[in-house]
């Protein structure tokens, strides 16, 4: 068994706001993330698996990172959160819960269609803070 | 005469976005750019001055630190660029006019009040992509 | 399950020096690390724990952040290590046993103030070295 | 138990081609890895053990550094993988089966001269890409 | 005038040879590096300009990158630089020597179709090791 | 004209404190730093010349390093910076001086014996603080 992992980045703008609250609530609970900022988001997926024989991979690395970007990256990049994004819709896009949520887009196509389990999706919000995921 | 660099970091949301053209055109010019996204942005600020011999210091780098952090960090950090910050209105919030936004406020401050000259600002939008402005 | 994990920096002096031992000693076993030197140490701090559906959070993060600094960094950071820091006294500071003791500083506090749970602590010495303790 | 981790870089070239197949089936399955070229390589190596009272140690890190040197960088540091590496021949130079192999190298020297146990091999081809081996 | 930077990486292998010389001339001038090998190169690439008061641009980032990736990077990753590259083709692929046919490669362009200045080529073969070229 | 960089990193303590204040005047002007504490130092050194034809060298990257090792990196690794350092007995070793000092050390070998000019010693004390110093 040998794990591999594939990073990506992107960029995208978030605010940590609960709708349930008022504006004043919003502001105590979680302070300056209440408004409106932004990250250069980091994204790293691992999996796990055999080595195939012939070619040397757990999975062909170019698969992986095409179906990162298309199931992810593509949907995330360059957007706002809290709006534009189908999988996050009427979700906090807290990095926990973002985190979360990438391993649900990631999980079920990764064993069905490539045979590898994910192991792990790791994202981090800026180099001081990060969420993994595992699964459980 | 020696040159000393102070990094800060901060996290905004921007968009490039033309107010005098259609979202169209907007599009069209600057792409994916023209939505709402943000980034965690890096700032590096040097100054050139000759080294004080009792203090081995061109500049206090607390004082330049709390310089920084008042003047522009606290103004532009958990911000939307384009509509939150008292320098920019007005202005399209690429990272070159950003720069040189931001030397407009810390350069006459610290020729002024700290006897050093700004060398340098320089802004990181990712770790692919920065800014330099050198006053000229 | 998620786990999330803060980053910080601080600036320190130590020596791996056993007080048991003559000079020379320390150097046949320690070498150039028995004399006195430095790092910028990084300090990773995992906690594992539910997500609240609420906040988003499995632990507010500038929480953590305040705690970490308060318990850790306020304490050894611009510090001598072997001498002052009242949790390392009569302690050899190694990595190894700087970060089993960070792990004493905050363990206790983030289970029964904040119900989370210290997944791992994470010293970096040097880019090149870093220790790793899971409490076991 | 602490783990304790060292970091090693080199720079090899390397193609990812199965001499079993004609170029054009191994062009179809790596795309251009299956050309030369090559990489700056980042090897952290992870053993795990007990403290030792009196040096602070899981294992000298000068005696894990100089191990890892001899056994593995000394022999791969500039070369070109699929050709001059005595522990390589006959293998396809992926990071996954190259991670594997390192492993063999270094974990019955660690158990038997160091009395630790090797815990990971985590091997970066590029900062986005990295296999990670854990003797399973 | 406003300085960016765009940075682009690739991977490729390369020698330090001279064929004038005898394979033991060059291990005497070259060492390790007359052998094959290669490195994660990373490239940045500075223009100089004056900002477009629509576009808040020196020049369309995008643009920028597309040149970069079609006139040096899809050149030269994935390649043995000393064979596979047109435009060094008869030179030997140092650092100083590589650094100096990109600028050669994307100067003219960048003056004749952009109508901005290339500032700088900074050509990183390892983290430790860089050349910067400035077309004087 | 070509220039070339080579990074090297030391650990070192240090503390800002000018003997002819007394303790309370320091902690007045240096606060923390007036104590006893730590780094990962990072140097760049920076030479500018002509390229070599057969070598394709500015200068040969191996002697580069063996110098900044033997006359820099040798004297401050794993030292007291205000005690243990003879280039640096007498003086207050702020980044500012330390950098100016390396430049004292390096220039006058670098031009009589390897012929070419010393353009820039770049020292890090932290990954947020660095002096530059340019001969002038």
């Amino acid at each position: 068994m040998i794990r591999i992992t594939r990073r990506e980045s992107f960029n995208a703008a978030h605010r940590l706001y609960n709708p349930k609250w008022s504006a004043e609530e919003n502001y105590k609970v979680f302070g300056p993330c209440s408004r409106l900022h932004g990250h250069n988001w980091t994204l790293y997926v691992t999996v796990a698996g055999e080595v195939n024989e012939d070619t040397g991979f757990v999975m062909d690395l170019k698969k992986l990172k095409d179906l990162v970007r298309r199931v992810v990256i593509d949907k995330v990049d360059h957007t706002y959160l809290n709006e534009d994004v189908d999988f996050l819709h009427g979700k906090l896009p807290s990095t926990e819960i973002f985190a979360n949520e990438i391993w649900k887009q990631l999980e079920p196509i990764l064993l069905r269609k490539y045979g590898v389990q994910l192991f792990e999706v790791k994202l981090h919000e800026t180099e001081n803070h990060y969420a993994q995921y595992f699964g459980e």
